[in-house]
């Protein structure tokens, strides 16, 4: 597979490594790629340029969103929630038309401070609005509900926890459940919810992961349906 | 302890018949007890008239909502969160002075059809909103993020889950705590997120707790948080 992962933060940096890693042609995609390789300060979340992660990945090019985008047969957004569809339209409906589309962002609104609220939520939600922006592409929502180290290794976290998927194509389903597999998700953690207004439930389910992670002072943790005790 | 259940559904019913049978003097609280008395069709989800459960349950009594709050030291709020506010003030602010108020009700608007929207939602609570209007409650969310029959049994879901706990009195959340631990929640299992206003996050659960319940077929099923493998 020839991905595009559109975001050069901790989350494209790391769902690129691992795809690159399984063996696929793998490239970020950012808005300018001189202007990115050009910083030498840590983001805002205090990881390393992207250059210093790039110097370790050789095989993971750099381009700009539309490049990235028409080479590629899967597109994944890990940008920012409030970006997003500004990105997606730099990167080209031509260029996503007839792909799948990963969405793993969240509209986190950071403008009233911290906590985040979520923009837009509960009648609408991001991947919704992406779908309805770019209806040729097959957007399906996934892994937005937990930490860029479980999403490419579950085995972080102890004992069963989910992976949700939801989106409105079954084929571009089945084609992101393979990726799913393939970073180390047991089948029974894969949790189809349905159609792409299904995100809203898993858009959010941020709150309380923010919360979450204040109390427990780290993001290795996710979140896991407990059933029914046999013969309950 | 002196419970009063304000709400006469499902929920309140399942709240009630676990405090009497555990000991406490316990009250139902309803707008006018005549009329949910002489109800004989079932209510809106099949359950049967309440007079049928009350039959069976001859320990608790049915009151209005005043008089059942007035003689309560603990007020439990099972009323739709559409109608919280305007029960709660028909149980009268002094009335709740001063006592632990526990909020299971979510604001749920089903005023757009399926699936419910929540409201408020995202920058406001329904916990929030009644700590605000009845500011000298001492108001604790709980429960409000699984089915009813599993708040006073939590053995019917196989393994770990829990159940989580907001509000702004330390005292009050260490009373309800104890509450929980009274109706089996493991120690470990209850997890006090913090203040009043954490209770955006367990509300906006909801959302996706009603299409897992969609998708299983069941509400025997709840959150728990699998945590870092050990080493990890």
């Amino acid at each position: 597979m020839r991905y595009a992962v559109l975001g050069t933060g901790i989350v494209g940096r790391t769902l690129a490594a691992k795809l690159s890693g399984l063996g696929h042609e793998t490239v970020v995609g950012t808005r300018d790629p001189e202007v990115t390789l050009a910083r030498t300060e840590p983001d805002g979340y205090g990881n390393p340029p992207f250059a210093h992660w790039q110097a370790g990945h050789p095989a993971v090019r750099l381009t700009p969103f539309a490049e990235a985008s028409g080479r590629a047969d899967t597109v994944i957004n890990t940008t920012a929630g409030a970006a997003s569809l500004e990105v997606l339209s730099a990167a080209g409906a031509d260029n996503l038309a007839g792909k799948v589309l990963v969405d793993i962002a969240n509209p986190l609104d950071f403008s009233a401070g911290m906590p985040p609220s979520l923009d837009p939520v509960n009648t609408d939600s991001l991947g919704e609005r992406i779908q309805r922006a770019f209806p040729r592409a097959r957007v399906v929502k996934t892994l937005n509900t937990m930490n860029c180290a479980v999403m490419v290794d579950p085995s972080r976290v102890a004992g069963e926890h989910e992976v949700f998927v939801s989106g409105d194509d079954a084929d571009a389903k089945k084609q992101v459940e393979e990726m799913l597999l393939s970073f180390g998700w047991p089948p029974a953690s894969i949790v189809d919810l349905g159609d792409i207004t299904t995100a809203r439930g898993t858009e959010m389910l941020l709150p309380l992961w923010l919360r979450l992670w204040g109390a427990l002072g780290h993001g290795d943790f996710n979140f896991h349906i407990a059933g029914a005790r046999p013969g309950a």
